[in-house]
């Protein structure tokens, strides 16, 4: 957690989140009041969030990870714009909003398996959801096609089963099947587990819903059971 | 900066890095040892860091941002895997790397532009000092046409003075001259500063060293100056 969230934390007096997420920060919210839902309850989440900033209380709204990746600072500012509630702007009746980074999945992710994103990449998420799975499909293609290295984000839950299969085939359409990939579950909680397999064995390995899957570009490669993607340093230079 | 940094900060006897990251953070290293180099002397700055830890130091590495997203946490690993330098796995002679994430220059800026990657994206440095253009031009395209989110990092400096707009034009033959784009500059430092445009005006838009580009998906909207990528909720709940 960054200084800046803890003292948002700090300053404010009502504690709105996923109660998963509010049990893992329990020790920096103490006694505060707290507003818990469940998975799934998104909108419930920032309805409450808003209706206790409207009715003049400070209030967090907590994600995991980074809040402005494929998470809930998006949601918060799409119902106040559908709700013409003016936002930061000073108007009477309007609210003030402050998105706080955080580390991204991604990055605790990629931290853990070595340095997979030392180039460029893509971040698609395999819920379809609320995203057709016609343009999940688009997306994996270009993104395998133009050699991104490709994080891979709710790739699989109790429901959601085939989709990470089905990214396996497309992504192998375009990339060897010895591709290094990383898989990171719970990464930096208690659960926390590392595993790397090649692309083509993908669909034999264990992921669940907090897993993170991380597929290597054309360069990646494993050293020392790191994964790592060379920005491209020993063409042009003396290592 | 999380906890963690601040720990390994802390505990490590000598600290390498980029000048200018160094002097961000000459409260937190008061009076350790430093090892600064300018800027293009990656390899330099990577060397000084595993000579001093086969010394037998504890040694940081300061990277801006995330360290493993475009940036030394990569250069590292693979000079160690070059020089087959054993890493992490207790051998003789071997060294001890932990890479600790960070907020990465994208999710500070989507921070401060509002909550514009909500859904998939795409991260493409325009720096062909070490990646071919032609590679760099694919990626842009393929991203634009899968309707990612297109975050731009490295898109000019004194040196590079014609990659974004090229850029721009690639983007535009698949999105709308209309689409919003985000550019913040000095992300959280000093000088920071937000701008919103549309894509075809990004030309005219002051970017430089310093900035990252944030260009939206289809369904990026502004409200009162917030850039923000819905998830689809108002498609599927009622809000």
């Amino acid at each position: 957690m960054s200084g800046r969230a803890c003292q948002v934390l700090e300053a404010c007096d009502i504690v709105v989140g996923y109660k998963t997420y509010l049990e893992l920060i329990k020790d920096v919210i103490k006694d505060k009041q707290t507003l818990a839902t469940g998975m799934t309850r998104e909108v419930d989440r920032v309805q409450a969030a808003i209706d206790a900033a409207l009715g003049g209380h400070c209030c967090a709204l907590v994600s995991g990870g980074d809040a402005g990746i494929y998470a809930m600072a998006g949601l918060v500012l799409e119902m106040l714009a559908l709700k013409k509630i003016a936002c930061n702007t000073g108007e009477q009746g309007g609210l003030w909003v402050e998105v706080v980074p955080g580390i991204p999945a991604l990055a605790a992710g990629a931290a853990l398996l070595g340095a997979p994103l030392t180039h460029d990449f893509a971040a698609v998420s395999l819920s379809d959801l609320l995203t057709p799975w016609e343009i999940i499909e688009k997306r994996l293609d270009a993104a395998a096609f133009a050699d991104f290295v490709i994080t891979i984000y709710n790739p699989k839950s109790k429901k959601r089963d085939w989709q990470l299969n089905r990214a396996m085939e497309i992504i192998l359409k375009h990339r060897a099947g010895t591709t290094p990939v990383g898989i990171v579950t719970g990464a930096m909680r208690d659960n926390q587990k590392i595993v790397l397999c090649a692309l083509k064995d993908l669909d034999k390995a264990e992921v669940g819903m907090q897993s993170i899957v991380i597929v290597g570009n054309s360069s990646t490669f494993i050293y020392n059971e790191l994964m790592i993607t060379p920005r491209g340093y020993s063409k042009k230079y003396e290592i």
